[in-house]
């Protein structure tokens, strides 16, 4: 075994203080996107929260999932979903990291993050929930299901992709959006924002053929 | 509306071709993490699949999910996790990029990726599966549950995290690790990889305070 590489047992990791472990474990599954989910209550007042669990479910029919934690501030969150069955997913770029942050803080119910961190509502079409006008790629989502996990509380909102808006000059010919163009950042833990620099795109992989480059796009 | 953001409908998206589809949906989440799941089958045989869709399920107990999905080289690994109720997830980092993607393709389940691509499978303690030796962030995981989504006939993996391994120099003192450092790598889309920059880290978000760096750290 290499021997700069540190054990740490369930059962240490059981007995270290909350937030050693939060920011411990949030480490472990790698780099995570960042979304702001635009909702509104049935009042009418807006509401934005930053989240890092958003991921791909399918792309036919197109579904994205998230997990909600019972503990955190996308309570507010979670019940306009429910309330409305529809959301919106806006992508964090390099110029609104720290506002996007900033939507985490535990605002009172009947103030909108929009407001709060300067972050401009817009309204797209006939759909109900706000989008974020400073984000370049995002899309309106409709409620498909949620999903309770027994073992911890949490839940999985699983939702379908309809209207889908992205600033043009990063969609390429082949279907990808060049999403490190735009500037989407990634997340580590629970408070660490990224910028990318990409290595390459690869063809798919073949048993028969060496990695390949993608050629062509 | 900004005139540079491209529309479009969820009739169109249905209209397009798979795999431009494909790559268009599998853009929408954001960067995602990459990792490599190791496994074992009955007969002994190590497998090795990457995923980018690990995600943070909770910090306390310790809880990871991953998607699978029924149509993708991943059956190996979702039947060797029934059969022996663990598996071991290690980070993408940009030393091993090219042959973590390589994995991804369909070799015959008498293969062993570790063999074909040129990763060396590493055993520790009495874990029963394969850790990816050339990982700076790895951990055995144990199953806890598979939650089936109806709507696509996509499974989800519950896993509890137990023993930890990480390069001691990237455990920063608040329990945080530095990933970056360990040049752990990002994915987006479907085949497009990504080192990372940090823009900075953020203490955690007040209402009645400005976003403030971290400090002490």
């Amino acid at each position: 075994m290499n021997n700069l590489l540190q054990h740490i047992s369930r059962q240490q990791l059981d007995s270290f203080e909350q937030r050693y472990r939060a920011k411990l474990v949030n480490s472990l599954s790698g780099f995570k996107s960042a979304n702001l989910i635009g909702t509104k209550c049935k009042a009418g007042i807006e509401n934005l929260s930053i989240v890092s669990s958003v991921f791909h479910l399918g792309a036919n029919p197109p579904l994205v999932g998230m997990i909600n934690r019972p503990d955190t501030v996308r309570r507010d969150t979670l019940s306009n979903i429910k309330a409305n069955q529809e959301f919106s997913i806006n992508h964090v770029n390099a110029k609104i990291w720290q506002q996007a942050h900033q939507c985490s803080a535990r605002y009172d119910k009947t103030i909108s993050e929009f407001e709060a961190v300067g972050l401009k509502p817009q309204y797209i079409n006939n759909f109900n929930c706000p989008f974020v006008h400073e984000s370049e790629v995002k899309y309106g989502v409709s409620l498909i299901e949620i999903v309770d996990i027994k073992h911890n509380g949490t839940t999985m909102i699983v939702g379908e992709i309809q209207d889908i808006f992205v600033n043009e000059k990063a969609l390429l010919d082949d279907g990808f959006i060049d999403i490190e163009l735009l500037e989407t950042i990634a997340v580590s833990s629970l408070d660490s924002y990224h910028l990318t620099t990409k290595l390459g795109r690869l063809a798919y992989a073949k048993p028969e053929r060496a990695v390949t480059p993608l050629q062509g796009i």
